[in-house]
């Protein structure tokens, strides 16, 4: 039996990642790309991303796993553990990207703990428990306007509703699944049994700023921000942009300018008063969008994220409130479609603290932060203590090509989180 | 030889229309529509155009004209005078629409001079002077972003840079033209001798609501409005909206709302300083566009309108300056891109008598008003006196289905082009 005096910073440096495979797995991987877009883009159900999943299959099978793909498609690799059953432990993230995304988003959890299991295997350490490698499925928000579909799916939350969301042709997110094989009453009945796994530890990019800027290592999650999402159409009247006097206007575009600011300061005064709080408006479409005639309709995707929870409600009434405020005042209509939101999920103070902990020992900088960008660990932390490995972005950029984190940077984050679950297993099993 | 106090009123009375002809003309148009968008959609070089007129085309002969197409695809059908040669009269106006357009914007002035040719023949009124109608080709803003090719070829202000201009598949109007049988060059180089016609009337809908609101019957054009229009672009970073602190961002998204509120407020400005000045922002562009991506890049359409030049070239500086204001302080990068400007256009001033004159003599009601809209006759006006007759448009609505003018209304504006057409060839031959 091992003791905690045994996982002394020497006994862990043996799990240091080879970073030369480590950036050679990066580079595999960046070479699925769909040729459509720019930067590195692997959309789920792509193509490109098809291709790139049986690349991961080969590399589970290479660092030795036992591999399977589950009724949602997620791809899990097992290490079985030495006491041959009992609750597993779990790591992952996904390899799918946004549109114009970049390298390391969802794919440094991946190829990270890929080459976890190599350490391992390589300093044959036997672990107690099984190790699961998950790469769910597509986590990024997708043309059915949905996220997490994989992570859903095992936490048992993938409703009806969910897989009724339709891309801009038609097709619902359900009907795509059932054309790839998958079986739509199966995913949403396929939550996972509260025990099968025993923690969750997901490495990942900030996708920020914060560690870069401070100079620190590791970032240890706190709680991964919450979202609030709002469609607010502006319905005004389309009239001759040279003969329709200014103040007879009903024009949609000036009231969603008014909306955007409005949008921009709850956001700024959240994150004043709260130090963790951002609002966006990504998206806004003008009807019928000609150089001569005065905008009829103007619809903007509004986003809140926050930690908060209070924040969030907060943010919300300000939002309805400013712009029923705006559409009054305007004389124009004003539609609210709130999208399926998801509140903050904190990480387990258990978990936060054995990653602190391991960083310590290992002599790694690190400092608690909570995740401004959502995870699968927000929906698997239902079911399980889950806690998160940040190393940092280079000038905090994500979700664009430049988005990049050192190979140094990164092979930190992969030591902790291999020294993070052989604690978790020494901690299970003493 | 006729005498001005010959052109009484009763002599006058015998030019009104027949309505149920004025109302059918209009109504067997209005079956020519694009399937494809809503309202009354001919968009230029479409099918549906290019088959009303050859509806154009009959109706001008069964009306007695003897019809050609010109170079630039101009219909043009000839009365002949008594004189037999010499300066001719004319009139006309256009049979394309704006996508999602109405059914009178440019029908009118057309069907409107053939009714007027109708009741010259049947009240055997030979004019002196060659009477021509002419159908312009393509008067709207098109999928090339300009607008009047037909009475810009006859004004000869064609140049190479106007025929390169591009639609979104990156075919030039040049090169559509050219599809269509039409050789760029001739249309470059087709410019009327000076003394072809001696006078130029165009009937049009207002397209407003002054004309209805003050209750007046007929309006005389004094100007038409001068347009400037940019395409500015802010470049800001494309960042996660989840992890990308507020106070980091160079969003460009919320600079392109700043501008579209300090256009308006141009506009108003203008507007309470000269009374006829408007601003609009109808065309608005995000990137990449996702809910969870800060936008990098935000392209607006703006749109100066005034009769007053002097105002105009105001009002161009404040935008520049104040669009550069709003790029400094969000750190963006800001191109600007001025359009083809076209310039405020005062109509002749005696035409402006003759036709509240003849107004005066019919019992009508008129207003002397500025255009707000662009029309051929802005091109043509380089060329001879030129004159517009207005008549009302229910609630100022135009460029959209709902535009409507009550068939007496419009059979009041075709009656007094009728008397002023005789009006003029009186005078000309006096």
């Amino acid at each position: 039996m091992s003791t905690m005096s045994e996982q002394s910073g020497t006994d862990l440096d043996q799990f240091r990642p080879v970073l030369d495979r480590l950036g050679g797995a990066l580079e595999e991987l960046a070479g699925y790309v769909d040729p459509d877009h720019g930067g590195w883009t692997r959309r789920v159900l792509s193509e490109p991303y098809t291709a790139s999943r049986s690349w991961v299959r080969d590399a589970m099978r290479d660092a030795g796993l036992t591999v399977h793909v589950d009724e949602a498609g997620n791809t899990i690799g097992v290490l079985p553990g030495r006491r041959g059953s009992g609750p597993a432990l779990a790591t992952g993230s996904h390899t799918d990207t946004v549109a114009n995304g970049g390298r390391f988003d969802g794919v440094a959890g991946v190829v990270g703990a890929l080459e976890v299991v190599h350490r391992l295997r390589e300093t044959d350490t036997r672990l107690d428990s099984d190790l699961m490698v998950i790469d769910f499925l597509g986590e990024e928000p997708n043309e059915f306007g949905v996220s997490c579909i994989g992570s859903r799916a095992i936490a048992g939350t993938v409703s009806r509703d969910y897989l009724d969301h339709e891309r801009d042709d038609g097709l619902s997110l359900g009907s795509a699944l059932q054309q790839r094989g998958m079986d739509p009453s199966t995913v949403m009945d396929m939550a996972w049994a509260p025990g099968r796994i025993s923690a969750f530890v997901e490495l990942h990019i900030e996708q920020g700023p914060v560690l870069e800027r401070v100079g620190t290592q590791i970032g240890v999650v706190t709680a991964i921000a919450g979202i609030e999402r709002v469609i607010a159409t502006f319905l005004g009247r389309a009239d001759h942009a040279g003969t329709a006097a200014m103040a007879d206007r009903k024009d949609a575009l000036v009231a969603a300018a008014e909306a955007v600011l409005a949008v921009e300061q709850i956001g700024c005064a959240g994150e004043q008063a709260t130090g963790a709080a951002v609002s966006t408006v990504g998206r806004l479409e003008v009807e019928p969008g000609a150089l001569n005639v005065v905008p009829s309709l103007a619809r903007l995707w509004t986003e809140l994220r926050s930690p908060d929870p209070g924040w969030l409600g907060t943010a919300r009434r300000d939002v309805v409130e400013q712009f029923k405020l705006i559409a009054e005042h305007r004389r124009l209509e004003l539609d609210l479609d709130w999208l399926n939101d998801q509140d903050p999920v904190p990480t387990a103070p258990s978990m936060q603290d054995v990653i602190a902990v391991t960083a310590d020992h290992l002599g790694y900088s690190w400092r608690a932060m909570p995740s401004g960008a959502g995870h699968d660990s927000a929906h698997i932390a239902a079911m399980a203590p889950t806690g998160m490995i940040f190393v940092p972005s280079r000038d905090g950029r994500s979700h664009c090509p430049e988005e990049w984190t050192d190979l140094a940077d990164l092979g930190r984050g992969v030591h902790a989180l291999a020294a993070t679950l052989v604690r978790l297993d020494r901690r299970g099993s003493a």
